[in-house]
């Protein structure tokens, strides 16, 4: 336990209102809403500027106080949630766009904006941030970059590191290192790809360089319901060999479907256990061409019912019924744990045969709603938190579906991180040799352990396991999990 | 000095006939042909498999004999040059293509396969390998990954790393690691882009996994030539600032193209003190439509005159003279150092007429050939090293346009790396504390500094400087500056 003159001379940088300690202050920060985890922190540190950062991290460094810095705690692994004994750093009011130049196509900003904010100071100059996480209203850059963050463009635009051009940080020494700039071209080692998905480890991102993007000049978007599950990831294979490059194909099974129309009232063709959303987009003339190529591969597969969206409004009622998705099958069970794995896209099937097993054999219905295009999996685990063991038998299910990954020639997670959740995990996925240099490149960053520790390696301090459930944000459905 | 039983070890794990120590063998190792820097090193050992790899590394290791991995020779920072009393591994034999599927739009290859192969290969698939630097035509995937190489595409496609998907290495400290895989999510911190552009300090490159793209449905290339270097550059401005993204975006100068008159009877129009060449490349209708508009912004622009390639024969016609251009200004000069410099694009007018006024100060000549869509310079400075004192002047100037682009907010390589040429130059563009955890990094994969010593990080040990010139190669034409 720190010293009250340690914790004191923390709570000295900043005005008493922006050091939080009190318990009832404290407790909105125990848990991030999304993981089933929960620890107490010894204090909540406020900053509004990159300076206030900086000396809380020496400070931390100093007198050893572990810290975990904080965005909008939407993280689904746990990542962001407080570490034992230590201090979060929420730095929601770092939240300034610092330039914007729709010459250089390049928006610098602080960790604190909210994803979708740079998207919107962006489009006056018809360009946007590619990225987009279910929870992008929300979610903030610095929690993207801490985790790479994907989402359901991630298939033709790629992840968060994709877009990130330059940082700038406190490391947990002190030390503050910039890194990358607005050109394209890096000097030696990409010092900036090794800090985007660090999960905190690291240090603190104090400013971030993105890229900007010109917007699709038209969007395609078209549902195609199936009969099986199994002929809507044969769709997937065949529009991809066909070369066309989609910005999302994503697919929904049975049990999401059912979710997704008591919860918002999404139709779906009658008849169809599965739905594949394939958007096109680009510039007019390709998406004319690529749209009847599209359909011709897709009406090749027999689907049930095809229905391209018309109009804007049909387009995002398509979407509504996906980004819903998660949200919506929390109504079919009092808890349910969302997994995130990536397999071999062609092996799609086979995994997806191997989870209906793995429901089957432990009792626990699962439903599955997925990035198809990445082979990037998200199955919901539904349980009743209620039932004794229940929690238990869930997290093993959980737990099956990443060794089956891995087997695959796969991952243990393709947006959400390691976190707290699967740092048991990470031994199957690198040897003993590869996990021993990461942690010496840590070291390198870290070498006192005092950056979000517990989190991403195996090891002692994990926040302490409760229960899964729907956020209240997500029952609003003002957020949704990706 | 290593003692004989320690270079016995080495070449006890190859047949005699792949293990060079005579004197006549290893001066075709001294120097990599194209900078200014001459070394002998200890021995030269030729593996043949990853497994004789991993040998040679691990017993460098256990003998502190230092290493360099070297594939064609053809770096252009003196990266890939002999370390003093060390062995220099060739890699080209490790040439094999393990695996290309045109499924997964993946190749895995060994880092001595020639990065135009890789295109040859995926091409009956319509699939090719994007980076092209100008020396494809014999530069090997394993330099491409060690120095991040770019190419006249890089403006559309990115540099190697974005292109990497995974990489097999054998650390300097034995231990074998597998980063990435041919999806594109990945899981923590970026370790395989760490390793893009390690300029071989962190160990030997084993494996590649390659994306391929699908080729380009069609192609248009434009020349159009200015009366000033400047109207060439706001023409630049003008097509990014329009929202169109070539291929490529490419300068010379008035030196350039005499030297290209002279060498390759490459043709321009008369009149014109720099040619812009630009390159759509699309879909046919996006090209189509592009086209046009590319017309009419050149045309505002006031060009002397504008010449479409009418057919491949003229686009490659317009290719030839540009990629050859730094060998033909060698027929100008018995000696020229080529520079590799950023600065950000809009400030490329500014950046040319500080380097002319350079040229004036110093009496030497200076031919600008430049990926201008990136603000790549790549001014070549004439001398003739028989003239006392001169090769010092040429390299003093070379100094002082690193460190104008540094000042303008740019870098001191774009794609030739640090290598010997550069290190002292590194602490112009990073503080002391960034160079201070690169070299902790660094030591996370190398702690002993076996590995390339005396590269990247400023330090004693570099080969000596002897003087520039035309490679034989470059006289014959087969390969090219970038």
């Amino acid at each position: 336990m720190p010293s009250t003159a340690s914790i004191e001379r923390l709570a000295a940088i900043l005005s008493s209102d922006r050091f939080l300690t009190q318990p009832e202050a404290l407790s909105a920060y125990e848990s991030d809403g999304l993981t089933a985890f929960r620890t107490r922190p010894l204090g909540v540190a406020i900053p509004e500027t990159a300076d206030e950062v900086i000396a809380l991290v020496r400070a931390c460094r100093d007198t050893g106080i572990p810290f975990v810095a904080r965005g909008s705690g939407t993280s689904l692994s746990g990542g962001s949630l407080p570490v034992s004994g230590g201090i979060v750093i929420a730095m929601n009011r770092l939240n300034r766009i610092l330039r914007l130049d729709p010459e250089d196509r390049v928006a610098v900003v602080e960790p604190g904006v909210i994803n979708t904010q740079v998207t919107a100071a962006a489009a006056p100059f018809g360009l946007h941030y590619a990225p987009d996480p279910s929870s992008q209203s929300i979610c903030t850059l610095g929690g993207n970059v801490a985790f790479n963050s994907g989402g359901a463009h991630c298939l033709k635009y790629g992840m968060t590191s994709n877009h990130v051009l330059g940082l700038k940080a406190v490391l947990a020494t002190g030390e503050v290192v910039e890194w990358g700039g607005p050109g394209r071209e890096r000097l030696g080692p990409d010092w900036c790809g090794l800090f985007t998905g660090h999960e905190g480890l690291f240090g603190v991102v104090l400013e971030i360089t993105l890229q900007l993007l010109p917007r699709a000049e038209c969007f395609h978007t078209v549902l195609a319901g199936y009969r099986t599950l199994e002929q809507a990831g044969d769709a997937v294979a065949a529009v991809i060999a066909a070369g066309l490059l989609p910005g999302a194909l994503e697919i929904m099974d049975a049990l999401a479907l059912e979710a997704a129309r008591a919860a918002v009232h999404a139709e779906y063709p009658p008849g169809c256990e599965a739905v594949l959303i394939v958007e096109l987009e680009g510039p007019r003339e390709t998406v004319a061409e690529e749209r009847v190529r599209l359909e011709s591969i897709l009406a090749a597969g027999n689907p049930v019912a095809m229905r391209p969206a018309r109009d804007a409004a049909e387009r995002l009622a398509i979407w509504k019924g996906r980004k819903s998705a998660f949200s919506a099958v929390g109504r079919l069970s009092p808890d349910f744990i969302v997994q995130d794995g990536v397999v071999p896209r062609r092996r799609l099937g086979e995994a997806l045969r191997r989870i209906a097993a793995l429901s089957q054999e432990s009792g626990l219905r699962i439903a599955n709603v997925f990035h198809a295009g990445d082979g990037n999996l998200h199955p919901l685990i539904l349980f009743d938190g209620r039932q004794p063991g229940a929690l238990a038998r869930a997290e093993a299910v959980a737990g099956s579906i990443l060794k089956l990954c891995v087997e695959m020639g796969g991952s243990i997670t393709g947006e959400h991180g390691i976190g707290v959740e699967k740092r048991e995990f990470l031994t199957d996925l690198f040897s003993p040799d590869e996990v021993d240099v990461q942690k010496r490149i840590r070291a390198a960053f870290d070498p006192d352990g005092i950056a979000n520790p517990g989190k991403m390696f195996p090891g002692t301090g994990a926040p302490a396991l409760t229960h899964h459930g729907l956020h209240p944000l997500e029952r609003e459905g003002v957020i949704f999990r990706e």
